[in-house]
């Protein structure tokens, strides 16, 4: 019967027992009105597929032969996954809970191309599966992060200007032909997204996370869901105009653009032309850090550039919960304070009462457990099971 | 066993037929896994109820009796829609796919007070439900548009500007009161969003719909859903500041803001200042038809402005569509190439490669047509459909 639709059980009962609840047959059956006899079929497949385990505690019975209780088994597979960006790249395991199992970060140049990188990362999670004695069989899915636009159909970098011989090359491919496992690919930010929420912010439906390092970017949920729009690039909100930059050329081609303004390398510019001697982002964060005024003062003007372009945001979405992340967030209060009085003056005071602007709260491994968010969503969601349990 | 989770089956049947498609039992059991004496008491139920038909065309058989087909009914129930606007309401029925089978507009102040409008609103569609020859109990949900800030989880206006008496007023608790049907309370720019992508560009999973009239408002379209933000203000771009007026006052207290600028009292004030009687919006139109150069380079401007905020709204969300609607899009293409100047110039390629900037494509019934499709969905969905059955 499968030529006229998909084929149904196996993956809703699946999603019933992903919550972490423990479910009986007959609870199944209830909650779901399939027929007893599916039920049976669809529980041997996810218990063969090893997916769900029978759980250690008998249900209250009422009489007779105690029912079989069933649960999700984080720990049946793992998924892969990476953060690879501009010059440092981590790459980790996790189970299907999220919980990241391996980790190893390490120097390692974007630019060096997409297969010597690609080729790293998949050694490093043959090594690290190793270290924890885990099979590559048992990896199901890979979730990549990217510093730079993916297409969102194809899951390929499209004019990434950090990241020579990426543009247009086919990742997911590459990667699938070595692991042989459905690859994800997305944008850095859109992971960190995902992993600061959820991590720090699991109840919020509508948060942005901006990433203030090299660039700035946005990953942007709203309703629950991560947006990637209509082609992918939902959040690039670094070659945004801001009104105090216009003598100022971006390396787009544009002039006044937020990232050429306020970004780590910016400061350390404005910093440099005003007769100091900065060289980059970290030295920028090293002075702050020292009570520095003046970088003190630059760092809250960089907060107001990114402010006055989130106010904007802000209106347009309403989101409950900004968090900023990236290199440039070490800096501490002095950049939110910054984009806190930018956002404040200028939303409306209906959306920004309960809107809380904070530093990350999850920091460094945001990106790496947002990639494995992404892993799992596609290696849980009812198509893959499905599909798991025709071809098992 | 309803006390473990929801009552299954009839919803999802009905789900499947919502889509226009015609099924017979066995599709429908194949399609869902549900026993075959489940689908058949679901089919009952739907059948009960009117929502669903056994459809004319014999299926193709394999031989014996021709197996019975069943589709939606789109005319087994009506919603009422109503856009109550600032100075005009329009109220109409439409059946369950959204056509509209009544509407009547007329002069009416939103600033009557809640009680009055909605009670005129009531009247109005018992009218319409006559002269039609429908019955009050077919009416199943009503949506409604108000020019203002709506809550999200109450739909109650919030400090609207325009709607005196409003403020807090439980308008859904009203109107279910007289019409014991579920109510849904939307801001007018929100229900034309959903008007403007059914009717217009029913493929398109990323719109923005602006307002451009006496204010200006968005409605936000993102992954197909319509998004409403934390509080439920999402859209509302009419105060972000602009470049340009930094000297203007606002009367939402700042300076600045976009609708101070850029809507159609400013412009007609702009025109008065620079020595012409401009009276307000429509004459300003009617210059911009008659070819007045002066109103045609003020209405360009304004466009400019518009789409200055626009250039930052497409880099956040990356739609795919920006239709312009309200009052002053009737000013025609020079509001549309003043917003379309700033925004190609403003934004990155890859998110404008694609991207339409259209007038509206369905004018003025969009926001009837928008409320109706938001009482149809909530009528139509899961929960309520089980719980006619329930009840039933």
């Amino acid at each position: 019967m499968h030529e006229i639709g998909r084929a149904p059980g196996a993956s809703e009962l699946f999603q019933l027992l992903r919550g972490g609840q423990v479910r009986t047959r007959a609870e199944l059956a209830s909650l779901t009105g399939l027929a007893r006899s599916t039920i049976g079929l669809r529980l041997d497949e996810l218990l063969a597929l090893g997916l769900i385990s029978p759980a250690g505690d008998l249900a209250v019975s009422t009489g007779g032969r105690p029912p079989v209780q069933f649960t999700l088994n984080a720990g049946a597979r793992v998924v892969l996954a990476a953060d690879l960006g501009a010059t440092h790249a981590t790459v980790g395991i996790a189970d299907l809970s999220g919980k990241l199992l391996a980790q190893h970060r390490e120097r390692a140049s974007i630019d060096a191309g997409p297969e010597v990188v690609l080729q790293w990362m998949v050694e490093e999670c043959v090594r690290q599966l190793k270290s924890i004695g885990r099979e590559r069989a048992e990896v199901i899915a890979v979730g990549i992060g990217l510093p730079g636009p993916v297409e969102r159909s194809s899951g390929r970098a499209v004019n990434p200007p950090l990241m020579p011989g990426w543009d247009g090359f086919d990742a997911p491919g590459w990667v699938q032909q070595q692991l042989d496992v459905p690859v994800l690919v997305d944008n850095d930010v859109n992971i960190m997204a995902l992993g600061e929420r959820a991590v720090a912010f699991p109840g919020i439906d509508d948060l942005i996370f901006v990433k203030v390092a090299t660039g700035i970017g946005a990953g942007v949920i709203s309703s629950g869901t991560l947006q990637r729009g209509a082609v992918g690039v939902a959040g690039d909100i670094g070659h945004v105009q801001v009104a105090r930059g216009l003598d100022i050329a971006c390396r787009c081609g544009n002039r006044g653009c937020l990232e050429a303004i306020a970004a780590g390398p910016a400061i350390a510019e404005a910093l440099t032309a005003a007769g100091r001697s900065v060289a980059d982002s970290h030295a920028v964060i090293s002075l702050v850090k020292q009570g520095d005024v003046e970088a003190i003062q630059a760092v809250r003007q960089a907060g107001r550039d990114i402010g006055e372009v989130l106010a904007t945001c802000v209106s347009l979405v309403n989101p409950a919960v900004i968090a900023i992340g990236g290199a440039m967030a070490q800096a501490g209060e002095h950049l939110i304070a910054g984009i806190r009085e930018a956002v404040y003056t200028r939303s409306m005071p209906l959306a920004t009462e309960h809107l809380l602007i904070v530093q990350s709260r999850v920091g460094e491994d945001s990106a790496l457990i947002g990639a494995s968010m992404l892993a799992i969503e596609e290696a849980l969601s009812p198509e893959r099971i499905t599909a798991m349990a025709v071809s098992a």
